[in-house]
């Protein structure tokens, strides 16, 4: 038994961790002593994304991203039973549950928590439904948020990296306001999916202090006055008040007891410990035991979040936030991030992947990212030509413009989708790095890159960044990390730890520095990232604003 | 009977036009009175085109594209007697035969026409081969035989928009002359294909006029003197004098009578009137009737040729060429180009269409490019969101630069193969309103479009092209425009017509005005044009140099 574990603990003792993602949810069952993860079961949500309809037929403008709530209850009646099934553990082994969820994620429910989209009379109305971390069709509102920060000198707005997202919590409730009035006000509380599902398991609702900073621009205690709120839009004055401020909970902190109910869907028993709710990325950061400064986490996977805790502040232009122990208590908390990553990889493979491929595939019995990496993998640096930017759902950080696109430059006849997608694996890399060279640059050192999520399995991927970034790359030593790392915040909530740091200590899992740079590699993508910084600027700081003129031809062309 | 007919010409007489294409060689036998085609026959290239490796294997660089020149003569085997026995004509009522050929499709020979890739010790040499006119590797040489001709103020330069193209018979020469000098030692003749073709039918070697003006730099009575070309490099001062001058033959013109060995090959009678070589693009203009000035023929297939008289002479910024008698005897002959048009589609097909995309369209019996532009075609204009640059394959007009590439902005999530796909078509488009615009700022006006070529058959894209460039757009009544008008060629060799603008007048079909400009969307298109020319000007225009920087970059990769 680890020394930190308190003595009220008996051995054989066990947490749940659940990750909701993108696509689906996972369960793990986390042994409290050390880490070890006994079983896991994933169930991918019946809606994934709706991005073109509702479930009704209802069509969805350009650049909306919406779920269903009843996905994610389904994912604890279904993935977390299976998961104690297979680990052989007794129910009443198990002391705690804990959850991470994507963000910034919202949803509109009533007081006592019944999302909107669930009463029959507004399963038409698209804003009724969970607006998924990627709808990104509240920009012309983030865009109205920064500017009036930016002219009343609003003094939270330098945690942000100077740009408020159109993915965040007050972007995603002016859209509402201002699109669908009527829901607005039937809006009692505007919530975070990783609030809500914790509600959901406990009857307790807490604003999670991660994503009421990292989201909610909670800074120094409080929020963004009424009085600029109004001057956004009279409507807004009272949003703050009216749907957002609650209680907030502490990372780790006990949030409530599971209720009668949970305790049916989860098969777990009732009263057991419900952990504060807590983000994929962040609760990965403990996970994969970068407790420490300059230690970055990437969790790489749809997207990628990028985390990492300093002892010092400082404005990093373009990161996501910077939050007083949004990660671990007594450290800055940093986020940066990229909108799209193995999304980016997911659409190509998806709309791109052509059938001769899918036949030598086959085949091979590879499955097509396979496919495609071992046909990339033995490539020069620079041999098939291309440059891609890796805008294909924005650009989150540095330069935080959801309403940039992707682009591909170097085509030729002869450019096969090996080659494609290769440029788009190294994109994503140049855009790690940007984020990297943007927090050195501004005196937050980097020393290490620790890479978590689905992407790890990709060994080509891994040696790309390394080669790209020039850091040494530990990779998480667990296919769940975000789940562990939740079932680590649920074992804090359960007193079997005193605190996060000990818990990592104990039960986080980090192989480090499995992939090292190699220098001629370096030095020829350093021309290449030199191309991508060229195109990232013109296209992404102003000189040549196409990006946006097409998006607005093409929703005036849609609508 | 025409009245243009001579009277030597009895009823029921017919010729013979055949064409060679990039992947294949169509025969058609024509009516001579009516042009009407009575049957056609197709033959492709058993080794199609070599981009990657010889048929031995011996890996070939990038921007390298090289035929065999055997691949030809089986066309001559297969196609045209195939033709003959479909059509119900007898060998004994054809008068004549004509060819046309893709230029500038270069190859060395011996003094017999032999070409060195047919001699056994050479077949594993890359440049024994014939130069397709695709074959980009000499862009060095042709940046080189530019600048220099810009310095010394040759003459000649002017009359080709002021650059000469990697793809012509000098860049290529030298190519071959620097790389593999044994070979260039060996070669007798640098010969068009276009020639080649009619010396094995007529046993005669002519340079036909409209290559030798527009591929061969022939202007005025003289080639580039021996001073500029030794000044280019020294081994190359001869090159006119020992390997490329030679007799210029007219168009329609007669080469010779065909000689018992290829009236074998045919199932022709031996001594019927043979025609002088001529170009796919060219040939076709009098089969589009376009023999007035004003008139462009836009022969849209794997590339475009823009070609069209006028009776004024103006400086026309980066077009291939202009020719005097090129076209039609006594109007100046012009041509523009663009290097990839179906290719672009064709490559896109190849490489990015998915399987559940190629399973639906096998269910609705469509083949790819039937199912995406169907996908496509009810698209509102900028819908997509999507702007590309048509450069895969380079630029032939107005930029002149084969070390150009292709280029996607836009890209996001939803985009899918059918928006890329209409992305791709527009781009060409815009390309082709490129060209027209540089005509128009020059003095040289164009009144109308007249398409011919496999793309005709898409109605999607030539509404596109009607809508982007604001011209009524005729086309083409001939599935095989090109081999009509080598057969019209044939009858003037033959001596049925007395020049090519009777045999147009009588055997010619276009049916005019087919797709008109809507305003709406001619207005919408104006918008994306936009963005398209801002983004052409600054990767064409030497304001971001990213292309040939990737060039560089893969070609050091690669070797």
């Amino acid at each position: 038994m680890n020394a930190e574990l308190e003595e009220a603990t008996p051995p054989h003792t066990y947490v749940i961790g659940v990750d909701f993602g993108t696509l689906s949810g996972r369960a793990v069952v986390v042994r409290v002593s050390d880490g070890t993860e006994l079983a896991a079961a994933e169930h991918p949500y019946r809606h994934a994304v709706l991005d073109r309809a509702l479930p009704d037929g209802t069509p969805l403008p350009p650049d909306w991203a919406l779920q269903v709530p009843t996905d994610y209850l389904d994912v604890l009646r279904t993935a977390v039973p299976e998961a104690l099934v297979r680990s052989g553990v007794l129910p009443e082994q198990v002391i705690g549950i804990g959850t991470d969820f994507t963000a910034c994620t919202m949803l509109p429910v009533l007081a006592d928590g019944t999302p909107l989209c669930d009463l029959p009379e507004f399963t038409g109305r698209p804003h009724a439904y969970v607006k998924l971390w990627r709808h990104h069709a509240a920009q012309a509102q983030a865009d109205r948020i920064t500017a009036l920060a930016d002219e009343r000198k609003e003094p939270w707005l330098k945690r942000y990296g100077g740009k408020i997202s159109s993915e965040w919590e007050f972007a995603k409730a002016l859209q509402l306001l201002e699109e669908d009035p009527e829901l607005y006000e039937l809006t009692d509380r505007w919530i975070e999916a990783a609030d809500w599902i914790v509600w959901r398991l406990s009857g307790t609702y807490l604003r999670n202090a991660c994503t009421a900073g990292y989201k909610g621009q909670y800074q120094d205690g409080g929020y963004p006055s009424a009085d600029y709120l109004a001057a956004l839009n009279p409507g807004f004055a009272d949003f703050v008040t009216d749907k957002l401020e609650h209680p907030i909970g502490q990372l780790g902190g006990l949030a409530g007891r599971l209720t009668a109910e949970a305790a049916q869907w989860t098969g777990l028993p009732e009263g057991i410990a419900v952990c504060v709710g807590n983000v994929d990325a962040h609760v990965t950061a403990p996970a994969a035991t970068a407790v420490e400064p300059g230690r970055m986490v990437a969790i790489m996977g749809t997207s990628t979040c990028h985390v990492m805790s300093s002892d010092q502040w400082a404005e990093v232009p373009g990161m996501c936030g910077v939050v007083d122990g949004g990660i671990l208590p007594g450290l800055w908390g940093y986020e940066a991030g990229q909108s799209g990553v193995g999304d980016i990889f997911g659409w190509f493979v998806r709309t791109a992947f052509p059938t001769s491929y899918a036949e030598e595939a086959a085949t091979l019995g590879r499955d097509a990212h396979e496919h495609l990496t071992a046909l990339a993998a033995d490539q020069k640096v620079g041999e098939h030509g291309l440059i891609a930017l890796d805008w294909q759902s924005g650009n989150r950080s540095v330069l935080v413009d959801h309403d940039l696109s992707g682009l591909l430059v170097g085509l030729t006849l002869s450019t096969r989708p090996e080659d494609v997608y290769r440029a788009l694996l190294e994109a994503t890399a140049f855009g790690t790095r940007t984020i990297i060279e943007a927090f050195e640059t501004s005196g937050v050192p980097v020393r290490e890159l620790i890479v978590a999520g689905g992407l790890t399995k990709n060994a080509l991927l891994m040696q790309i960044y390394a080669d790209v970034t020039r850091l040494p790359l530990g990779v998480i030593d667990s296919a769940q990390g975000p789940a562990l790392g939740a079932a680590m915040h649920a074992a804090v909530a359960a007193r079997a730890y005193s605190d996060i740091r000990g818990a990592a200590r104990a039960m986080g899992k980090a192989r480090p520095a499995v992939y090292l740079p190699d220098p001629d590699r370096a030095a020829d993508y350093d021309r290449l990232y030199a191309e991508y910084r060229l195109l990232h600027d013109y296209f992404g700081r102003g000189t040549n604003e196409v990006m946006h003129r097409l998006r607005r031809i093409r929703a005036q062309a849609s609508a």
